[in-house]
């Protein structure tokens, strides 16, 4: 397919988001040619810019060196009051004077959950999204509301001016290439085809371990916590994604059926339940001194599906930790044969390594070399990372790059969001309602100690 | 189990096998205190040596350096005619003069085939070895036996003087490290055991290829070939072990009742059998001008069990080839989504490495990391060799301590031998019968591309 003459207007354009991601993706999709010669990136902003002192800001703003020059025929900046639709409609006619009826027109919301709804209603009634203009399309950055009512009321908005085939719901774990490789890794290798069940996987870990701390997103941060930061988005789509069923074809739709039917069947071991919050938190600036906001939380999980039935699911995210991994961990059983041997009974594991290195690694059992009879764990590796020719794209650009095709893989689905919320609103109320303690915690051995105590799985 | 003291008599002591592998892995074994201080060595030899210049003779023979000194308390030169059996029982006299009830007696003919019947009936007529002293044993090297009727003419005048329980006929490949590692493989490791059938697996390739001509064994391979020489002992044992089903115990008869099965379940396509031999192998010294011994030979075979039913095992081995490898290649087959997609139909292969670098390695599909929608295989890989602390022991030295502790699983029993010996015979018959075309190979490619033409295989 070639590459498609786009307008991508982005809203938030003086952010963090814009000037790490957003810029420095779309510079390298127009320098490898995946995005046309005319594309044209409106930064829209609040502040006076003009279009050359927009990008020597945000050249001042990036610590890593970032050629914007290769920008500078693409970028206009416009300025843009949020709340007043006049201003939407000048913008309106500055995209119809740039534009013809085969542009794909991209408004991407860069902007926090605070402003989604307004900026959005802005866009409908000016007009500048219509709904049977499918060329025409809108992006949202997560958070996608705060719970599930919030999210319901942000929807039926949005489904008021948008038709969901152009929305574009960003989880942007989706765009990191082991999280794509995960479909290939099932489903093109007949081995793991063969047992991805509950026959023969144990169960399955998926973490993200950070050792920041929040650092300076206090704002946001207290208002979310670790739950709805990290696990209605990243981990359950992870989750959804290691555990669907066989898709009936590989097209957007089919792929999101199969993975909602996982969230439909998902439901949690309260017992195992573990929140903390790092110690220090409180006195953290723009923190409450009492805040009970968890950094930390780990469950065991379950898909009742025939395929995974009985098979724990352990989740666990938290800030502060020993290290920074978002890995996914398989875990097979022994085998019978195993059981008959007087010699350790190590397992099979397959690690699907999303960060801080993307990779596939596999735990085998293998005879340990010499006279003696003995078994060992031995790991086979493929760092993907270390193989790729040049870097690895980042999430953003295949994000971008499918954007422009219209191709919403990549992209998370209204009832997927649902059924995330519904999941997290009912372990909140779990939370409250049977009072599950909050660990405050100097390192992670307290909490992994404490894991190990209540299901005898070690992290 | 502590070491035992041992009497390891060793005919044929001037040879080839005795100086480069039996000596040194002793020597290795008494270091490692895994053969006990009290060991004797008694170098049985028609020369006139005494200890001093048998080891003297050894040191030289050598070429890689070997502390013989280690070895002075334990090494005794003891002359004798093999026909003469006054000469065995002055051996008898001087072992009892060193033994008690207790030793450990080891026979080990480390002679040609020729001279072996004479041998053991001189020591079962000297009753140096008694059928119901089960401490004294006898190790034979192959070949054991030309073809069936010889075997078993062989075999008879053994069993007339020995208990099977006391013969141990040696395969060498069965001591080396990838080999013993199989049924670790296969059994220790849930997804593999899983898969380990002809649901999954689409064909297996065993491979024992040679870059060396025959060098200076032309008087024993004239008269063997590839077939007799490899295929009937280290090819067919190979297969065994992929093929067999799950042992009741692992002690050794129960595993050689499954692998016998699976010898007598083997048949051949004729149709498949390339003979060949290498041009100029008829003007090697000591090969007649117009022999028809084949160093090569390729065939495609069926183990009809119900776990491989319909797999082919595509055996192949020849001198002069383009690498030394020894390899077994278990191929899976494609997933049905593969099939669904427009991409490349790479499968998963498991290498299980035992020449020249031991090691395990599985080739998986993968993302390609980057935009594209794209698979690629990729390698995992466990070199057993580099991660094994010192050097991986020599296949003679886990045979010879396997004996002094009467471990009989890395030896051949006598159905095992004549079930490969009537499979090599068939084949045999089949190639006069059919008029078996010998292929004259410049280089490996003529071969490999026949083959292919075929079978459709690549090698
Ligand atoms: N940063 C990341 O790496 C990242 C990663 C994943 C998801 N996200 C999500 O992306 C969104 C943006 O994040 P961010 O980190 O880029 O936030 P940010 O750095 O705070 O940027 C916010 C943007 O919104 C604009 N803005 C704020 N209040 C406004 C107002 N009242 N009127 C007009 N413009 C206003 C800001 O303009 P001024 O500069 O004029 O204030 C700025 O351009 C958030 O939803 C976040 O959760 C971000
Ligand atoms: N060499 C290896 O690496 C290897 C590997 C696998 C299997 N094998 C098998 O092991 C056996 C021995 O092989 P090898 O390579 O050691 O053979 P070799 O080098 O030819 O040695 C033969 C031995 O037998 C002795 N011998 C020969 N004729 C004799 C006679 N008429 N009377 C008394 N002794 C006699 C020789 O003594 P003299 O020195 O006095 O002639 C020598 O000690 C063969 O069956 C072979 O197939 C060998």
């Amino acid at each position: 397919m070639n590459p498609t003459n786009t307008i991508i207007t982005i809203f938030g354009s003086t952010g963090d988001l814009t000037i790490r991601k957003l810029l420095p993706a779309i510079e390298k999709l127009l320098q490898e040619k995946l995005l046309d010669d005319r594309t044209k990136v409106i930064a829209v902003g609040r502040r006076d810019y003009t279009t050359e002192s927009y990008l020597s800001f945000v050249e001042k703003e990036l610590k890593v060196p970032f050629n914007t020059k290769a920008l500078i025929p693409h970028v206009t900046y416009f300025k843009l009051d949020v709340d007043n639709q006049k201003d939407y409609l000048s913008l309106k006619q500055y995209i119809a004077s740039i534009s013809n009826s085969d542009t794909r027109k991209i408004f991407y919301l860069a902007v926090g959950p605070e402003l989604l709804k307004g900026i959005a209603t802005n866009i409908g009634e000016s007009k500048l999204v219509e709904k049977e203009d499918l060329n025409a399309t809108i992006t949202f950055e997560k958070p996608f509301g705060s719970d599930l009512a919030s999210a319901k009321a942000i929807n039926a908005l949005l489904w008021q001016y948008f038709d969901e085939k152009q929305i574009y719901r960003i989880d942007h774990y989706l765009g990191k290439e082991m999280i794509q490789n995960i479909l290939t890794v099932r489903f093109a290798n007949k081995i793991f085809e063969s047992v991805w069940n509950n026959n023969t996987i144990k169960h399955v870990k998926i973490y993200a371990k950070e050792t920041d701390t929040i650092l300076s997103r206090a704002g946001y941060y207290d208002t979310s916590g670790a739950l709805k930061d990290m696990v209605q988005s990243h981990l359950l789509q992870m989750l959804s994604l290691v555990a669907m069923e066989v898709p009936r074809s590989y097209n957007s739709e089919d792929l999101k059926n199969e993975k909602v039917e996982v969230l439909r069947k998902l439901r949690y071991d309260r017992k195992s339940l573990v929140i903390g919050q790092y110690d220090g938190y409180q006195n953290e600036p723009n923190i409450a001194k009492d805040s009970k906001t968890e950094t930390f939380v780990f469950f065991k999980a379950f898909v009742d599906t025939p395929r995974f039935k009985g098979v724990p699911f352990y989740l666990l995210t938290g800030k502060a930790l020993e290290q920074k991994e978002s890995v996914i961990i398989i875990e097979f059983e022994e085998t019978s044969e195993q059981h008959k041997w007087d010699l350790p009974l190590f397992t099979n594991k397959l690690y699907i390594k999303i960060a801080p290195q993307d990779g596939i690694s596999l735990t085998l059992n293998s005879k340990v070399p010499g006279l003696r009879n003995a078994v060992e764990e031995v790991d086979l590796d493929y760092c993907v990372a270390c193989n790729a020719v040049g870097n690895l794209p980042e999430a953003y650009e295949k994000l971008i790059l499918d954007m422009t095709k219209h191709s919403k893989s990549l992209f998370t689905r209204w009832d997927e969001i649902e059924l995330s919320w519904q999941f997290i609103d009912q372990v909140k109320q779990d939370i409250v309602n049977k009072q599950i303690p909050l660990r405050i915690y100097k390192n992670h051995q307290e909490l992994y100690d404490l894991i190990y105590e209540m299901t005898g799985e070690s992290i």
